[in-house]
């Protein structure tokens, strides 16, 4: 069969059939001040409720995962980092990764490549002052991205994205390594809820989301591909999505042969292994076909 | 671990590992009256569909709260008080508190501060004669606040607002004791129809909204935080969601170590407890960060 | 406790606990034609899958309620009885009440009272036409009324309306017996999906939604309340909502103690019981609160 | 009963109770690029996860067919055959029925009929020279079409169109066998989500679909009719719906009596058997009401 997929089944470090990457996009504030960068009307509701993730949400994931011995990928809005300071540095000292997510959580349709650029200069900057390292990846708000900011993150020495759906294990996009995410494990599409008139559903019960994740990690497992995750504190630190991440992880570590690791981990994993090379694609754009489709003007 | 939170777990009265405020917003016409206040049309359908809640839900939600020996918090519009004459009278009878919530359930976003004051000056004016008593907290129609609304509820001195998101336990914002919300808790936004091309989704069954009420009370309850519900009767009053609430009552009930508490008896907790000043922060609205932000004109 | 509501409990005839009361509202292409009555696409679609109504759908409901012994009551558009002839007929030889339900199913808020009167005498004279019986009741098309519809049904002779929310049992609503209704208790907000980008939300799964639907009827069995269902040929006519149709239908039969009644019986048991005038209430339209309210212009 | 439907249930080949027949739309980019005809914006979002589909989804359903000895019906967009050139030679060769789908996954609402006799025109020619056989049907992109539609398929010799729901089994619309689609077994309206701010639910978790197309399964095997399921590979083709579909065709291959069959064997079925012309319509579109609706203008 030729088909647009590579051949050989991904192959993980000894041992492991499959691997779980556990990550969060730290947005606290920043999308709502992304939203009203304009004109910020003088209202608590938005910013006190999302305040909850650093004073609370963040703390109650940090824990959950000590308990469960796994180390995560923690994407972090410049503007987070600045506004809450113990974030990053408490961030690495628990062992986890900081990746880079934007300075003010900068939607990529509502953005220029250039604007990009200057805002993960600032980042870099404000991460390298805070931790003392230099990011290894970036993973972008509301997982947009183009061609230009590939080439703008190679430019700056960076090893991986972290925001396209293309495969269901690590794979390379105009040299760069994607480490793919995918919908259906990210919490904020079945919990976010913002109230005033801004949400299209209501934040579904934890228990059919969870069977969800498991059945989904249940096949990745069975082929053998990366089952990666991600949360949010201010939606998944409230008390019925701890207890339900809490069973997840149960669950996946009971496997046995899962390997949990960071992104960063991941990344070098496979530029390191026989998987390079294997998947690799260019990141084109197909033109309007306007012009060409038959009866079109 | 420097966070944005207190270090210490919140302190209930001896013996009680965690609290429960069932809170009820007596919304009745008031909100369809807030939404056509320019022009009413001469269609009965919302509003019959409203009068359902003073008829009989508020009723048997009464009878509900009398099985199980609970007393709560109800905050009325002042219309609705006006509308209804005998409700006011009838809770404080029962045992329960009585609060504001707007003269017309006023939306925050389409309403000034001092707008606001002269609602709270008429509904305070309205419920002292009504009641006899007059109200020490408020909550605000839709859960949206103001830095000034804030200063006017202190102004008129009332103790307590009960409208934001920032933690899972009582708080104090700008000097006021704030006992928060949380949408997961809240009936509306789970079973709330009103038809007629208005809704954005349908009303859930009430099984999975149970389960994730429990996981999150299982939760609160263990990390010893404060559960607050919130209903309205022309919604939860409907036979399926008194089911619903029985079973939750009961099982809270049978924890036999949950603080069941009105608003204001947990605000004076508060207030006369260590636990006061301990996460007190201010109603800090950041300026908009066009100007400064990389590229940003 | 003065309240809103009748204090006595409603009568139902000899050892009856409760009423339930099977109805449809049998819309097939009518509400499409309403729609897309100024100007008619040259598609498909829409016209098919509602047709599925009363090719197939329609014939699965009336099997189903002969099946466990039940009379309905069937509320038709004018035009569909036009266009497809056979249906008034065969429901009045099954024993089925037929009702009106607009000419072509007009929607309140885009019709005037004047034209509403003009579609009630066509209809009239077009049901008197097909079955000989002039019918007892109205149910309006998308369960919105007027204070001017009530009183041209009343002109009219009818005997009670079906489309307003106010109370759980039967009531009086301007002299005219209201049968109510309720969202919750609709196949169409539950299971209707029109495709095309028209929809807000997909259809549920059965299960949830039966459950919602037992639960509800426990709890109004219980209080000896009404127990009234609308569903439409063209959404429950496919097989899992016939399947699921069949267990509600067999529960509620095994109760033993439920009045399955149709509508025209209910009306005329509330005229000629106690029931009659305990909960009778005025069509009242409050008028815009605009100039009265603090600070309002 | 003198109804709109056949009088007689539908007749399958000797012993089988009902047809069960898998369907495939292939769409992978097409109708983004449909929707981007004008302007494709420089961004990879969409058509990477869009290309999850010929990458890895695809694949996976090919092998779930094959493990269970189900040959399905696949409708591909010329498109898609064009930048993926090993798609149709591979179904073939799986035995699989490739059928169209349009150039472009043109919308019809946005396309003339004259459009589409190109569109078709041109996917004919490249299926012919892709696979050397000329297709036998097809399925409209979103399930619409026109009488002028019907028209140039029955103008190319196409034998069946699969875009409507009139029935539960296959009937005749104007002389063209039509294999009757139904929303409710349709992968996407459940579980197609594609971020963005373009989405108005979040994917279902697949238990409660996969209870509602087994139950809807077992109504129509019980009645003798046809269950038409539809899948894309970039939405079904992920690991919880490939675990979900495994569950569903092992369910309907136990079941002994249920006819598999592709969609050409099921049009050359009907035109062979006593079915023919039983249920045959006219593609009738109404007027317009307005001059005879009363009181319309």
């Amino acid at each position: 069969m030729a088909t647009d997929a590579r051949p050989q089944p991904y192959r993980w470090p000894d041992g492991y059939r499959s691997a779980a990457c556990f990550t969060c996009d730290v947005d606290a504030e920043s999308p709502y001040l992304w939203e009203m960068r304009d004109a910020m009307p003088a209202m608590l509701g938005q910013l006190e409720m999302r305040r909850f993730g650093p004073r609370q949400g963040l703390g109650r994931l940090l824990d959950l995962l000590d308990r469960h011995g796994v180390k995560g990928s923690f994407f972090v809005p410049g503007v987070v980092a600045e506004m809450h300071e113990w974030i990053l540095p408490e961030l690495a000292a628990r062992g986890h990764e900081t990746g880079l997510h934007g300075y003010f959580h900068e939607i990529v349709a509502q953005s220029s490549d250039a604007e990009f650029g200057d805002a993960l200069d600032r980042s870099l900057e404000l991460f390298e002052r805070q931790t003392g390292q230099r990011p290894a990846g970036f993973r972008s708000p509301a997982w947009e991205m183009t061609p230009g900011m590939l080439e703008r993150l190679r430019g700056r020495g960076l090893v991986y994205d972290s925001s396209l759906m293309g495969f269901d294990h690590p794979y390379e996009i105009d040299g760069l390594v994607e480490l793919p995410v995918q919908w259906l494990l990210d919490d904020a599409i079945h919990f976010k809820f913002q109230g005033g008139g801004r949400d299209r559903w209501p934040p579904a019960p934890p228990e059919g989301v969870l069977d969800g994740w498991l059945e989904e990690w249940r096949m990745l497992h069975e082929w053998g591909e990366m089952f990666m995750l991600t949360v949010h504190p201010w939606i998944s630190g409230r008390g019925q999505r701890i207890a339900m991440l809490d069973r997840l992880l149960s669950r996946l570590k009971a496997a046995g042969d899962v390997w949990f690791a960071r992104c960063d981990e991941i990344a070098a994993h496979h530029l390191q292994s026989a998987n390079r090379g294997r998947a690799a694609v260019r990141a084109d754009i197909p033109a309007a076909i306007g012009p060409r489709r038959p009866g079109g003007s």
